[in-house]
């Protein structure tokens, strides 16, 4: 198909593709003359995988190209994807107190170390996970319950996304998977829970109505 | 304290404070002079709270001005700014295919109903639902056994939010509670989870050694 149809078949506009295309969020069409290209179903799906992290997981196009990077490689590795390109999604803080920061690392490595979490040598989710505890520290938050609680719900998470990785075929499907389940699951999870809490609150504090 | 010592207190700079508070992200100090103000305690928590939103959060300024106003409304309810406001920091999507949207909200209407989860008119949280729903379809991702199985830990984790909640003093030191559970919540979560999802990999796939 050429670049209009697959504006149409996406939805994205030409432009924007373009744009993908010269930030290699996209490969290039076959040339089929020296100013036209040929697209096929690949680019439908890759089009649509770019736009999935880019609104829902609203990451930056750097971090979408090296993730893309490794869902291209010749011979990919699932773990690898999971270890190492994916930690980039998590948010991170900069303005931590050193401090604070140093003491939240230390609570992390017992946490991993108490729960035999096999990681590997890649810092960076154990520097977010550190980041966001020394966050709550910073607003003056008790995290501790919260930290060994979660941490007991993101095993059984885990467990569903690896399920949710495996059933996918072959290699190249089940890094779509981890991609798609790692991101989307991060949103699914967040909106799921905003409507629990809402639930929970309404349970706890109660419906004040104020239309009278 | 005069905004220099706000600034070495916090680690902010003083352009960015003066940033925050021509953005209405921060309240006015007191005039002690025509071009000289006074900030207290209060400055230097909301300036934290700020940092976090921004930092971790990753939420652009009108949404954390929403926030502060819910927070610093005269009698503010709990539960309306669980309901209310934080929903809005859940990322979304507009570029989905009308159909598809309109089956992922039928979806998440049927969950709400099957959980007997009690929510209000407010559609935001539901809306992001949906999106991320309708998300996974349009990467070609099956989402069905992920929803059920996140709606079942949703349930779970907004139970230890709540508490988080609850614990906290006055209405005041519960509303703190609940922003900042619920935006660092989703962080620590999403770290914690990719260090789970890790571990499960290691487990699942196994390490493949590349050094040799």
């Amino acid at each position: 198909m050429r670049i209009a149809e697959l504006s149409q078949t996406t939805g994205v506009p030409v432009p924007t593709i373009k744009y993908y295309l010269r930030e290699g969020l996209l490969p290039a069409g076959e040339l089929t003359s020296p100013n036209q290209a040929r697209y096929d179903d690949r680019h439908v799906q890759r089009l649509r995988l770019v736009r999935v992290l880019l609104d829902i997981g609203r990451l930056p196009i750097a971090t979408i190209r090296d993730l893309l990077t490794e869902l291209d490689r010749p011979d990919p590795d699932v773990h690898e994807v999971l270890g190492r390109a994916l930690p980039a999604t998590v948010g991170t803080r900069e303005t931590s107190d050193p401090a604070m920061l140093a003491a939240a690392h230390e609570r992390v490595r017992s946490l991993i170390k108490e729960r035999g979490w096999l990681l590997s040598d890649n810092a960076r989710t154990r520097q977010s996970a550190a980041e966001v505890v020394a966050a709550f520290q910073q607003v003056g938050a008790d995290v501790e319950h919260l930290l060994e609680q979660y941490a007991d719900l993101a095993e059984q998470i885990a467990v569903h996304d690896l399920r949710f990785v495996a059933q996918a075929g072959g290699n190249e499907g089940k890094l779509h998977a981890a991609v798609v389940g790692s991101i989307l699951g991060d949103s699914l999870l967040a909106a799921l829970r905003r409507m629990a809490q809402e639930h929970e609150s309404a349970k706890m504090f109660g419906i004040r109505d104020d239309s009278c």
